[in-house]
């Protein structure tokens, strides 16, 4: 375990004024195995200080502990102690404002009545000028029915709207773009569509989020089959984005090829099935994908629609052995599954300097740090390892140069495309630890945008 | 007609640099009816001077005969000329802005993977939670079809959006709620539902607007019915609640009672049969309601439900008259109807110290200043006269209110605590021309909110 800002407490403690104590206290901390990461002096006395700290622990039983330890000892006395995620959660994440003050009466009679009538008697008579006249042009619903949500599953709507709202506060931070966090009360799939489509008009895309496989795929398909607006499942194709762009940029620094490179998948749900896609469109010719019952092949009884596909599509030698089979001599493991499903001896018998995206949240299939000696590539979904494969990366450009396109959808062209921009992102900091860009590089959802962009004016998918 | 900044130009002129040139560009505006409200120096040089102007004018067709006129004349060049209310609609009227900065790793640990997952697990464990650690407690949907659009009509959905748009600045800027505009592309009653009633768990209210009658009735019921969120169609109960505020005050300055008094109400759409219902509840008697085709009363043919209703519950004399026939000797005249329907004799014809509420928008049933002289209390919707019955006196507070209590739903009770504190709220200043407070008055939410979450404590409805 290590400490992490997920589970950091903000202390306010009240010391004594005397040398030593700040020292006794900041070891207590550590003699716990709490991580102080920040400090600020609030009050001063002739005999006591109060100060506020903020202490990462890795557990809420960790966080317990240290507080306990703490007010158990001489010196000091902890006067609050507030879980800081929980904390900034406090009333949600996100304000929705207006782009100027209504302060008098004359903004008023033009952004509401009478002004904005003209506004909505221009736009009724000409209904493109709603792409110009309103926020529709730079809105993007991001909705979940809460049945898939991050490693937690189906945990229903309500629980997945904290996720929903992260993930807006993201559009507005790296893509400037207002999202508006939506989640229903079914997931049924006619009635998730219907809803979708009904409230369409008033987005200028829609990024779908934690929607279960299999029902994901049709949801996705349904929607972009009914709408002119850009319709993206993140979980696939955000994934898939990344997980390209760090492949080419893996290939590269390792001397290899796509073309030919021998690839086991492990994980063959949403994500796993669109990165599949992905990388055979990218020119990959050899991946083997294992769900939970084993590799996928054409004999395998009862697969589904998404799975029979990637029977057929993949696997061009139809291996049908254990993942320690399959895996020995591959250059490449991608793991789109669970916590702790790879060891170390099946990396070992991979080829030299082995390809290994270990992408489970928050428990990679392998920590990096069992495998680092092996000398290859090694990319996770965390923020603490190098190469952090986050669609973050993706979804804001994607969404910015779709909007700014105005593309009516977002094609396998504009998503290799964006995976391309992510991968020159990199530049000459190319590395075996760096085959993609940093989560909070501002610099790559604008290059990602652009690429997207001209990609979607090249296909002519454009209003 | 009248100037109006909602027809206001921003010109930007370029103007010889000697004495009397200013006085003779302001005469000339003067002179061709506009009214210059803003004047800003921008660049001087030796012999030129650029300076902006803001000019309010009549109409489009003013605007352009402003320009031309100015356009023509020596001394003054103009460089630009924008107007100004389709300026600030420019790319929409809202932001969605996270409320703190996600500007390092240990923020993005926090609001989003991995910390964000501790607050799905509390929500998905206590899905009460979800009102504490999302946004969804101070949320409220502004949806329309755009079916009934101010006093256009069916304009369409996407002609609706500058409204809603509008709507959720006026919910940010008067009662700090988080408004989020949605309009829809099916107007069929069952999908209208549907969808919203998907969506719910989002938001914390829902705010319908501008779905037209019948419709609107029965929308408002269904979702009322399958909803524990408040659920208020703003048409119908928040003109009725400042039309009773107003009625409140009108009665107090003209030394009258509700009980007894004689109202004529012209027009039985939704905002019409809204305030009859609330004026019943208020303790008012006596109204007679007439639609396009005469008054309503139990032996006309052909009414809907709505009508119906009206004709059994209003006209105790069961009358069956012309307007002209039945406003003779009536105390107050209500109108949500149509431009022009009231003539200044029929005002005549009532009773002393007439009240007449003339709220067609945008213009009134007969215009103020034809009956100025008559010694009554006039209002209407508009802001350019006194008593202006605008609906944002009552929204921004009573959804504060309901959302403040955790109110399940908005009942009449609190409709009515609503329009008392409204009425209060003018206090001392309660004169003919004085019976609701100014739009802008930002004390008014606060005081509406506090009655409104008071009266549903009292009535038990809150979660």
């Amino acid at each position: 375990m290590r400490t992490t800002p997920a589970y950091s407490v903000r202390l306010l403690v009240e010391l004594s004024h005397e040398p030593g104590v700040l020292g006794r206290f900041a070891a207590a901390v550590g003699a716990v195995g709490g991580n102080i990461t920040k400090l600020q002096s609030l009050e001063f006395n002739d005999d006591r200080v109060v100060r506020e700290f903020v202490v990462d622990a890795e557990s809420e039983e960790h966080v317990a502990r240290i507080c306990k330890t703490l007010g158990s000892m001489e010196g000091f006395q902890i006067l609050e102690a507030k879980d800081l995620t929980f904390h900034i959660h406090e009333g949600g994440k996100l304000e929705i404002v207006g782009r100027f003050p209504l302060d008098d009466t004359d903004m008023l009679s033009m952004a509401y009545s009478p002004g904005v009538a003209r506004i909505s008697t221009a736009i009724a008579e000409d209904p493109s000028l709603a792409w110009q006249y309103t926020g529709r042009g730079n809105v993007v619903a991001v909705v979940s029915d809460g049945t898939a949500v991050l490693g937690l599953g189906d945990i229903g709507p309500l629980a997945a709207m904290p996720v929903m709202e992260g993930k807006a506060m993201l559009f507005k931070e790296f893509a400037n773009i207002n999202a508006i966090p939506l989640i229903m009360n079914t997931s049924d799939i006619d009635e998730v569509v219907d809803a979708i489509v009904a409230f369409s008009p008033s987005f200028g895309g829609i990024n779908l989020e934690d929607f279960s496989a299999p029902r994901c795929f049709e949801i996705e398909a349904r929607l972009r089959d009914r709408l002119d607006i850009p319709v993206f499942h993140d979980d696939q194709h955000g994934t898939a984005i990344v997980a390209l762009a760090a492949l080419k940029n893996a290939v590269k620094v390792t001397g290899r090829a796509l073309a030919g490179l021998r690839i086991v998948m492990l994980g063959a749900g949403a994500a796993g099935t669109a990165i599949a896609k992905m990388l055979l469109r990218a020119g990959v010719e050899d991946i083997v994908m294992f769900d939970s019952r084993g590799a996928l092949h054409q004999g395998r009884e009862g697969l589904n629609d998404e799975k029979m596909w990637a029977a057929q599509h993949t696997n061009p030698r139809q291996l049908s052995g254990s993942l320690s089979d399959v895996i020995e001599g591959a250059e490449a493991f991608i793991g789109v599954s669970g916590p702790n499903l790879l060891n170390r001896d099946q990396v070992l018998s991979m080829a030299d300097k082995p390809i290994v995206f270990a992408l489970a949240n928050p428990t990679p299939e392998i920590m990096p740090d069992e495998i680092e000696d092996v000398g290859g590539v090694i990319a996770t979904g965390r923020s603490d390892f190098p190469n952090q494969i986050n669609n973050v990366l993706a979804f804001p450009g994607v969404f910015r140069g779709a909007l700014d396109a105005g593309a009516t959808c977002i094609t396998e062209g504009m998503q290799i495309a964006a995976a391309t921009a992510i991968a020159d992102a990199v530049g000459d900091d190319l590395a075996f630890d760096h085959v993609v860009p940093p989560v909070l590089d501002r610099s790559v959802a604008g290059k990602v945008g652009k690429a997207v962009a001209e990609q979607a004016r090249k296909e002519g998918v454009c209003r």
